[in-house]
């Protein structure tokens, strides 16, 4: 008989050399070193709304990290742990393996340690919270910008959306399954940036949450945009615009910081693209196309909207 | 249009005044005290798994928190803040109030604040992670137990098994809708207890794990078992002995301690009953009948065994 016990043992239970106690316990205690303050955040990825029933495991269990991995990014933190609680229909020793290879090499490559979780029987659903560290009073936030800061976006916008509508274009499909988390940018982000966030609802909803934070608004032109290559422009600017899962960040700095931000795009090989700015009035977002007019903007993802 | 984060900030965001940085960032900002270390567990309740379909939401936001809360106690942790990932069918407005009036209730009662989480549609699915503070090094753990060590249960076990197989015993179904966790119990057994957990899986299994984590066996008294009132004896040793659901502490003392642990059952208003002891083979648990007969003992729910 294979308990949830069992399970959990053989596809999660890896010593947690970073932790005070580690997984197989009521809970993992973990010790944030001195003057680091902890960014705590969670995801819940359910089928049919976040991944298609019949998902590669591997893949699922490489984003459901990987989604969180991308907000440490845009927090500047240093991801540490997380914690997995996973609802599955059956006790599926093969997608469990393969869901756990997605996850333990995506944690590897970033130095989290998987301290802790819960497994049971449901509809399948995955619940990752991931624990990071941050210096204190560093982080980045959403707050922070202001008029006159340049509005700044990592690699390009719009694969993820594309490979949703059109699962049969290769390279969009991947950067839909397998997103790449910004985290070394978010971490040297830190004294260069105003504010941030990771685009996981769509750019001009993502954006949206900045200026709101901030209270104030931005222009952004459309052209300057890194788009993915997608020959329909009309889907091209849907997907850039309000497509979300890219994780790419969008941050707001200085003009001052132009010149750093030049050498760290090169230094990470990682596109930073200059896309526009902020502005006091009118609070709200500006999409201008190359003759100057604005872009009318639909709704990004939003899982309860109509 | 209701939007998403519409919801969020209705139900859920309340002001945090303990986090740096709470709900409405991409992760909330956290400062354990010096000295403290951080234990952190994480839950996930799914609809027709953990609670019925139709459940009253209000229960089941205090379930939601208090299975946590209980994983606290186990380690003697103080709760101090909770991230809350949901799942919905759909965005009902009233569902998500009662439901919150739950969570916030129990919430304010251990003054936990609620600094994170995420909301989604699909079905109705409940992960709750839970942050508290111990001091270094002092939490209660699962391995510890030594022979000679008395076994030790809090307040009564069997009711919430009862409530699960006749929800018409309405101090049964009370006690599996809105369990109480044991966190002040569990604090003031840092120092008495070498090993506790909480009662979730069931009386025999969850000791198990305690036995498993020490290295050691344990022999307990089954007339010495608190039990909740049960007119079939046969049902009555099914719900003591396998019922999960009482979020009763399960612990085991040196025998210097037993003064100490009957003045703070007085002092906590919470019956805590001595049942065994442990011994160093066989490596398992006994339960012996009034004849000092032993009682095969089935497992407990494991939520992926046959």
């Amino acid at each position: 008989m294979t308990s949830e016990f069992d399970l959990i043992r053989r596809y999660f239970e890896r010593p947690a050399a970073s932790a005070a106690l580690g997984i197989g316990d009521d809970a993992a205690l973990l010790r944030p070193a001195p003057g680091r303050e902890l960014a705590v955040s969670t995801d819940l990825l359910v089928e049919g709304t976040h991944f298609r029933p019949g998902a590669a495991p591997r893949a699922l269990g490489h984003k459901a990290l990987a989604v969180n991995l991308s907000d440490m990014a845009a927090m500047g933190a240093d991801p540490r742990w997380a914690l997995l609680a996973i609802s599955l229909p059956a006790a599926d020793e093969a997608w469990l393996a393969a869901f756990g290879e997605g996850l333990f090499a995506l944690a590897a490559r970033f130095g989290v340690e998987l301290v802790g979780g819960d497994t049971t029987r449901g509809p399948l659903a995955v619940c990752v919270t991931i624990l990071g560290e941050v210096d204190e009073g560093r982080a980045l936030q959403r707050a922070g910008a202001v008029p006159g800061d340049d509005v700044w976006v990592s690699g390009e916008l719009g694969a993820a959306a594309l490979g949703l509508a059109q699962p049969d274009v290769a390279a969009a499909a991947k950067r839909l399954d397998e997103p790449e988390p910004r985290v070394a940018l978010g971490r040297r982000l830190i004294g260069l940036a105003s504010a941030a966030i990771d685009v996981s609802d769509g750019f001009a909803q993502d954006l949206g949450h900045i200026l709101e934070r901030s209270a104030v608004g931005a222009v952004v032109e459309y052209a300057a945009l890194p788009r993915f290559q997608i020959a329909d422009p009309e889907l091209q600017r849907r997907c850039v615009l309000a497509g979300g899962d890219d994780y790419e960040l969008v941050f707001t700095a200085p003009q001052r910081a132009r010149e750093a931000l030049r050498a760290l795009a090169g230094e990470l090989e990682l596109p930073l693209s200059r896309v526009g700015f902020v502005r006091a009035e009118p609070r709200a977002l500006e999409v201008r196309d190359a003759a100057g007019v604005p872009i009318p903007l639909g709704r990004g993802f939003d899982h309860f909207s109509a």
